[in-house]
């Protein structure tokens, strides 16, 4: 059966051991647990933690983890990717993360999140947006990006509400 | 002389006859009565005005007016496009039309309009938002997308602040 | 540990029991004995055989087949993909297969393989031509592209000079 | 009127003052001499020489000239650009430059030149090759890449031919 692929997108650079660098590694252990793979940028910050965490999943397997990176060096990523796609296509890379994702998980985030967003919502994916990660995730939590979709960006305030969450949207 | 490149992006769909139609249409005049070259997506609502309003010029010269398009297409540009940019690429086109401007000018503008404000931030490009447009250049204008920039999306109230703000932030 | 990322790229279009379509399968078979993953453009012809044969090999694990595809829906690959990468880049999507790869093997092939072809060999990577396979592979094998490297397209008449070559150059 | 965007290809490197270089000015400037726009790739060799001539050209006016980069940095364009395209797409750039042409011009080239030929092969752009001119010009002028198409590349041994073949082909 194929897998569904869980796009997680946020802060590239967060502490470690800071509450949301160890809420985002939970959240990638839920994932795996869930039989999910996860997609991300590849790099540090969030796409780093979410990564760790899949791998601390009794469910976990080699492949769950899928890195797509801006440059054209799969050397670059992060040490939890299993699959290493190299774009060479800068900050568009972007557009092949969220077309790639069968749903949008958001964390914090800055500029590079944003455009993710907005991409996502383009592309009439879901989202789900941690309120309490601060960043952008907290600012669109609830709301809209523009009137060309009926839903919102759905508001969850754990890692156990996105995983209610993403059951509930995907069914 | 190499000509400064404006991009001006925004809303994709507006009302012909509008007031912001209007407003739209005299500024792309006013970037060519400064000798500017127009980047713009290539198709309707405010990249369609800003281009249409180009051609009032008296310093209009063939060549002016670039529209960098999502497809593969070029006969799908708007009729006031005098150089057709085919890329094939999807919504990613934006971050090329980003890249290749001096300055960014927003007006309106809805999810697609966010990812090229989003993507200007990355890239440290000066933006200016016209704050009575609506959109997401209303919420914008004066704000900043994250702190990675010193600066703020600088906030013009109508085309003519518009120019004014470019001619200060590029000298 | 890490898999080796191999993409195999060709025609397009492959008559099925053919015995090109054969060789494919086997040698998508063999690559999975040997651990590797399979990265390929997602479509049919080679990338359905190769993808094909490789859920014949014992050793196969789920995500182990990877298809990187130019248009924005994860819909549209062959049912042998496990890891769906849409990119909506058009035939840019060629760069990123070749990109992600660690060495290249070519299968036949058209214009769309001439141009993988032609990025590998701007991107440093090993290529492998299947001579007896026709088109593009045939043409090449043995051969240049240009004079900015010192070693040739690699021949291999059958699958099994491939494995052993691959093994070869990785070494 | 609307200009035809005619892309020229080739060699990233030629020796000044060599037959090569004389020939591409030469062609650059009959092509501006017919009013048709130039579209390259932006940097050094033939872009950089078929710009130059089109500058001799008693017919140019800015902004008839078009470099399409592959970096996000408008600076690194040849001195005879007058439109800067930063695409940050690496050499997925040729797509774009392929895409948004009415007819492509190949002069000599290696494997940049050979995926810029694959793609406008695919995209059913029609194709002029000088066969004089070394490189992947030569060996494809008069030749099919495969059978998809019902013409061949065509041949011509100089730039008056070039002219000659562009206006029958457009006709």
């Amino acid at each position: 059966m194929v897998k569904v692929q869980v796009a997680v997108i946020g802060f590239g650079d967060i502490a470690e051991n800071s509450d949301l660098s160890k809420m985002t590694e939970k959240l990638g252990q839920l994932l795996i647990d869930n039989d999910y793979r996860i997609l991300c940028g590849g790099l540090g910050g969030v796409m780093s933690s979410i990564c760790k965490g899949a791998k601390e999943s009794s469910n976990y397997k080699e492949g769950m983890t899928v890195g797509i990176l801006p440059s054209l060096d799969t050397s670059s990523t992060n040490p939890y990717i299993d699959i290493k796609i190299a774009t060479g296509m800068s900050y568009s890379r972007n557009q092949i993360i969220i077309a790639s994702s069968d749903i949008v998980i958001s964390i914090g985030g800055g500029a590079g999140t944003l455009s993710e967003i907005a991409f996502a919502w383009q592309m009439n994916k879901k989202i789900i947006s941690i309120s309490t990660s601060g960043g952008w995730s907290d600012k669109l939590a609830g709301e809209k990006i523009d009137n060309k979709r009926l839903d919102v960006i759905y508001e969850a305030k754990n890692e156990e509400e996105v995983i209610s969450l993403i059951s509930q949207l995907l069914s």
